[in-house]
């Protein structure tokens, strides 16, 4: 049994022990012959798993009625593998959601590292810094690296840590956010604990 | 006598009543004969405006010392207007410094209104809305748009009245943010404030 989260460029398994991402345009989901559970946010890639059996989609199993309609499906299935923590998933985007004894609170999205770096870029050459994660207790800044950096991850984090919540960080950069919040617990393989959990419901 | 604040497309003039705009490009500073007091971030309309001598750069009057080395001008000149608040300056980027019984304290960028916005934009289609300005006591979005802007705005709005300092507004963007700030005073002129405080001290 294989585990599936789908994207827009790459299909991101995990067979129990590891995870390993395939390319969505060169990998042939037929290649695989045993049960792989997944979700999807790929609409060309889910009409043509449908005629696969072996492909069997998660998406029809999750209770979308405690979310929102527009929420993106991988935000679900990792709320679903919580019961009190935000969950701050940092990838293209940074989305932070809070979930309280249970009951998901709601979430909010900023813009991830890449994103944010090439927008103050794109402002004035003269805000072209990498950010300084070291923000931690940071009073407030007297130069234009610490400044951009305080501007946007030191606002991230107040409010992340202001739901007094466990914080459990995934996502491609997670490791990045590390520093701003020391406490968290790293588990780049939370979407398919929450996976795992809707598979029972099956 | 004229006031003048020079950026990189716009000379921003002030002849006491009001305020009005030209292009750098197309403007030319000599069909001016009386005084003109000005600060400028534009090195190009700097070096023009050496030979003529009814144009007085204020730079030189600032007392840099408790500011820092790459800190626009701009700032610092808004700042020698107050004595105890936080400037929130909206145009292409936000930029927020605190100044409190006289002294500096720091500020921090943030990215404008715009800038912010092709940013969702370009991380997804999906994420492509206008801001949601009535975040003052908003509770975690459910919904993409008001994710999207608590993300950005309400972060912003939770620093800002965090240092529990009158607020002034200034900058292109400012009446947009009037709404996130509703105790806020809205000061277009808070530059040329800060200029005439430096022609005194000439």
């Amino acid at each position: 049994m294989l585990l599936c989260d789908i994207g827009n460029t790459s299909y991101h398994f995990f067979d129990g022990v590891r995870s390993y991402k395939e390319n969505v345009k060169q990998f042939d989901p037929s290649s695989i012959t045993e049960d792989v559970y997944f979700i999807s946010v790929n609409t060309e890639v889910n009409n043509s798993l449908v005629t696969l059996s072996n492909w069997i989609n998660l998406a029809e199993s999750i209770d979308k009625s405690s979310y929102y309609e527009t929420m993106g499906l991988d935000r679900i299935v990792a709320l679903e593998a919580v019961h009190n923590a935000v969950i701050v998933d940092a990838g293209s985007a940074i989305t932070v959601d809070v979930k309280r004894e249970g009951i998901f609170e709601g979430g909010f999205i900023s813009a991830g590292l890449n994103a944010m770096s090439e927008t103050y870029k794109s402002i004035s050459p003269a805000l072209s810094y990498e950010f300084n994660m070291a923000l931690y207790t940071k009073k407030l800044p007297k130069n234009s690296q610490d400044a951009i950096s305080y501007g946007y991850l030191k606002l991230l984090q107040t409010e992340v840590l202001s739901f007094e919540l466990p914080i459990i960080l995934t996502g491609g950069d997670s490791k990045s956010l590390q520093e701003l919040f020391p406490n968290a617990i790293q588990n780049e393989n939370l979407i398919f604990d929450g996976m795992k959990k809707l598979i029972i419901k099956l």
